[in-house]
């Protein structure tokens, strides 16, 4: 990358273009022996960068200490190999070279006047130990027994007894140093979301009879004396942060207190420096949009401040400074945690203080980057394609190197794709023309945030239709249907066709091998809807893509009036949203709709009057009477006009390059356009390189 | 570890106890340029061992070397970054670094006058770059559309222009040379399992107009070109080898040949060096003995020898040395390839030529190796509990470490875990009593092996047995039920529990948490039936095991004339069974006994005339008659030995140490109590170490 522009960052000064309302978000907060230079905290949060990319985590994180994040905090961090995750993607802190690796994190966060911070973490029986083929340990020998076969084990934990107790408290204390010795500033004790130390606060999980076991005293006691030895290892010199997930202990009656959450704060009130709270599993804490809405945990952590004194942080995905500064004013938080919001935008802190709120770009709640971990890789995430790829390609969220030449650029195509391969070039400094044959921009989106739960992925189409409105050397056009004669003689050098992608009525065998189509008048797919051809009376929709979609419109559908049948392949409805957190509601949402789901079953052919369905794996024959088949499964190209170009005299019109981005190259979910389409950005008119991207490596000690 | 017994190895030269039925086996075949010292031949298979562990898959080979198989392959090598199949672990070779990594194991192999082989992969439309984050490429933009959620992907792949192709071809030569600079001796081309290559085939995904589509001469004309390039890169110093499934290709119709597979064999006939044959998908490439048995690909792969005059390698799961001189009599291979048997034992080509051919640890076929890759961690191995320990923990299969003093150790139960630890204690020279309170030895094998499918499990106990049987220092006590007084009695210094563990009646909510139990008369366990407790009519197998005994229990209750219905919380019956490459097979086998699948249901009571079920999601009431329910859920360690004995003066009877193994310490799959046994008996009298065992970490070039 040849240089830098400054188009978009400030310096780190407030320039005095704050509003006065917002100034409370920008107080120091003590955390123990350590302060937050602000209220923004970057609480820890899974980031799929184990200590095998320690260069890719630790400029991960640095860009949100460069935006303003007061707290930055790296994922958990395994203790000891008891606490081994494989093959989600869990860093550790068990030796020296741990030690230096996360050292590259924190030295990088406190370049920018940031703390950092660390949860240290035993997994307990939530984690199978498939690496280290150690027992799992736990209070009481229960394990979680999960019904996703991702996370499912054949091993079950062994009961911890009173030695495995000690070194539990053993191994928090030496982390706890390797934590102060790497660098940080906040150490954390884990006692949430089915890990070890909550395992002993849950009666479900803890039937011990010792003074671990029975009453609250007995069950927080652990959680007690694991932050006590950190204290006694870091206290000091850091902040000591509890972490807790109270969902479960506050719908539990506690004679002693309002609840057993109550009880269990009240008990530790005065013990860490800091408390982090939150709810107990993954699609309750991080919840897709699709679902519920921002702010969703005050209901479950509101009390925690009334019962202790000490600083509290919690999430709620808040992207908007006004929500924030209500749950500090009604004493929900003092601090604003940020996860997701985090990653969407690393300088939203920085674009508050600067009076840049239109700026942000805001969290839509889609949970990609959740699922990134579920499949065991670095953090992706639709809002921002620059994340992961800080360190790695060299990606910047609020940089962009400048042009190399004058040449003027046509995309072709306003859906994500080329929306931010658009706004990308601008940013660069090209004059950049952006057309789309329809009324309004948006591809893709202008059909899918209509449909029931997604009106939040708006933002991805507002966020940059907004920037690129305000911009000087950009063209819109709207209705404008370019012909290959339209592009050649439009006058540009390069031209991006991001035209998207067509859903087919092609179909699968049981074997998973592609058997072409079912065709037919009520035959419909999801581009027909978005052409407003939609399917009247009893339907039957045929999800083999098993993302949000084929759900989604069955809801659409059955909202329209519809009798809708749902009917997949798969073991359960849109079986890929388990990786994303919203699987149960799914099939929450199409009950309350009435809508009949049928799992393990293809549709094989359809009459018009019914759909023949074959179990997967006895071919049973059933049938499904319906009027209308809606198949949710293949997407294609639409690149018609990529290769009607690539036939004409582009050199003679003077066009250097010809190129597709998104949907157009390789039909994927939005955050694959938008990554595709930055990319685009980021590579135009720049020498070609056959390094595609930086590997990293671990830090191995000499 | 202080030395080396060397009680159960010998020099590699044939002692002459050789049966000369067997010679055959041990003659060269030249492999083009290269020659394999005989016909064991270890396909590339995959092992779980990225490039992040370069020692640990160095060693893992070096075994088998060792072991006498004459040539020793690495698993698949991405040969680019656009051939990623995370969070798979796969293996790659793209840089410098990578040839040192993959040094280290050619080396290792060469050591012993093996040949090392690697197989360059390309996963084309496959694997889903869910790191490297670039389009998968693909003939025309089919892509997989799998039902098993961990293989799905919302990124369809890329059309493979002109380009894109002749990328491909150079990416294949650089990867040979990469591999000639790495040592290896034989290089492949990957033609199989849906990868890249295989996609060509395939006109289901191959609709490509152009000269790679079309007629199979046109679409054999990527492999053809990929060969060509190989062995210009390589071919005077490599063999080349092509690795092709010829599974869907044999099931079409040629008009030039008796069918596809037919003709494209005969149109290569004449390029490789060695033809490495194989199936098309992983439950038939690599079929549980459960339903399949040895030698299954033959009727798929017995033509190929008859149209090429190169050599011919295969699998069969081939454990005894007359199955493999049939296949070479027969005309059926030249070589005999080994995947599986090569893991559970390392040093069965060694065995055979040393007359050893009783001593060979037989592969179950239980297919745990295959989980392990698709659990993306390194190879597990029912039978070999050293299979990827020989790094790691210094564990080799053949040679235990020599005992520590005359210590006498009683090892009370002989399951999986007692049979292993006393094994494993008699090689390393101390006097061992094994006493077990059944009529047989076997434990859970015992009732297990007598279920529908899983004889073939019985080699577990078999190898063990007959081992321990030829042993000197070895006592083995059937029908003793000891005490604690009759263990301080007995005179031991060291005593090893391995009592198994008890199926339970426990429940779960919906959200996975543990929730009270059903009990009743005619509520059983697979505990109650192992020990001839069986229901009778009809009868609820509710399971949230979800591994093999839920479905193998069905049908065994079936096979006795039961009227059974099968109900799972989980997407699938024997939801874990797809990590085992069983799960269709599963379902299709409850299908042909009559068993009625009911998944995403919970069993929340049952009163003896019907048990009520809730849907997982929506609570949603169902009731299905039955006079019993049959709970596979969770197993608890049966321990009450252990802690009485913990409770005695243990040094006052002169005992130094009382010990857990296998399910008595944590409830698991067989593969877990071997292990456990195994591990047991390695550190047993041994100093204790902090280090569990040493992190390996990948080659970084200074």
């Amino acid at each position: 990358m040849a240089g830098e522009t400054t188009t978009l960052t400030r310096t780190r000064v407030s320039a005095g273009n704050r509003n006065p309302r917002y100034d409370i978000l920008f107080e120091p907060v003590k955390i123990g022996p350590v302060t937050a230079p602000n209220r923004f905290y970057q609480v820890p949060h899974a980031s799929g960068m184990t200590n095998a990319l320690p260069r890719v985590r630790a400029q991960f994180r640095e860009t949100k200490a460069e935006g303003g994040w007061g707290v930055v905090c790296t994922g958990a961090c395994s203790i000891h190999p008891t606490s081994d995750d494989s093959p989600l993607p869990f860093a550790k802190l068990w030796d020296k070279a741990d030690i230096q690796s996360h050292a590259l994190m924190t030295e990088a966060v406190h370049r920018h006047g940031s703390l950092a911070g660390v949860e240290l973490w035993h997994g307990g029986a939530s984690v199978f130990n498939r690496t280290s083929r150690l027992a799992p340990l736990s209070p009481s020998g229960t394990p979680w027994m999960a019904t996703h076969v991702g996370f499912m084990s054949n091993l079950r934990p062994k009961v911890m007894d009173r030695a495995d107790i000690l070194d539990m408290l053993r191994w928090q204390a030496e982390g706890a140093r390797k934590a102060r010795s790497a660098g940080f500033d906040i150490v954390y004790v884990y006692a949430g979301m089915g890990y070890l130390p909550y395992e002993f606060l849950l009666p479900e999980y803890n039937q011990r009879t010792d003074e671990y076991g029975g009453s609250v005293a007995n069950r927080v006691r652990l959680v007690q004396q694991m932050i006590e030895v950190t204290k006694e290892a870091v206290g000091d010199t850091c902040g000591v942060a509890l972490r807790i997930s109270l969902e479960e202990l506050r719908a539990k009656a506690s004679p002693h207190a309002e609840s057993e959450a109550h009880e269990v704060i009240d008990r530790l009130k005065d013990l860490p420096d800091l408390f982090d709270v939150k709810m107990d599993s993954s699609p309750t804490d991080c919840a897709a949009s699709r679902f519920t809405p921002e702010g969703s945990h005050e209901p479950v952590i509101d009390f925690v401040k009334k019962v202790t004194s000490k600083p509290v942080v919690g999430v709620g995905r808040f992207t908007a400074p006004d929500a924030m500064v209500s749950q500090l004013k009604r004493g929900i938080l003092d601090l604003i945690g940020g996860a997701r919001p985090s990653i969407a935008d690393p300088f939203l802190p920085r674009k508050i203080d600067e009076g840049r709120e239109d700026e942000i770009r805001e969290c839509i709640g889609c949970n990609i980057c959740i699922s990134s971990w579920h499949d065991s890789v670095p953090v992706r995430c639709t809002q921002n394609p620059t994340a992961g790829e800080e360190w790695r390609r060299g990606w910047h969220p609020e940089r962009m190197q400048p042009k190399r030449s004058d040449d003027k650029i046509l995309v072709v195509g306003g859906g994500p794709a080329g929306l931010e391969c658009a706004l990308s070039l601008a940013r660069r400094g090209y004059a950049v023309t952006l057309a789309d044959k329809n009324r309004e921009f948006g591809g893709r989106l202008r059909f899918e945030t209509k449909l029931p739960g997604l009106s939040t992925w708006r933002r991805v189409l507002d966020y940059r239709l907004g920037r690129l409105q305000t911009m000087t050397k950009v063209d819109l056009f709207l209705e404008s249907d370019l012909t290959t004669d339209d592009i050649l003689e439009f006058g540009c050098q390069h031209v991006v066709t991001a035209t998207g992608s067509n859903w087919t009525t092609e179909i699968y065998t049981s074997m998973e091998v592609p058997v072409g189509r079912i065709d037919g008048p009520n035959v419909f797919t999801p581009s027909d809807l978005a052409a407003g051809r939609l399917p009247q009376g009893p339907t039957v929709v045929f999800d083999f893509d098993n993302y949000y979609m084929g759900g989604v419109v069955a809801e659409f559908l059955a909202e329209q009036g519809n009798q809708v049948s749902y009917v997949t392949p798969a073991g359960h409805a849109s079986a890929w949203t388990i990786m994303t957190n919203e699987l149960p509601r799914v099939h929450q949402a199409l009950s309350r709709r009435g809508i009949g789901v049928t799992t393990l079953n293809r549709v094989t052919a359809f009459d018009g009057e019914a759909a023949t369905l074959a179990q997967l794996f006895t071919a049973e024959e059933t049938k499904i009477a319906a009027r209308n088949l809606v198949i949710v499964g293949l997407r294609r190209p639409e690149d018609a006009l990529y290769h009607a170009l690539m036939e004409r005299d582009l050199a003679g019109a003077g066009i250097k390059s010809v190129q597709r981005a998104g949907d157009a190259l390789a039909p994927g979910a939005i955050v694959h356009a938008v990554h595709s389409g930055h990319r685009v950005a980021r590579e135009l008119d720049e020498p070609v390189s056959e390094e595609l991207y930086k590997l990293d490596a671990p830090i191995v000690l000499g």
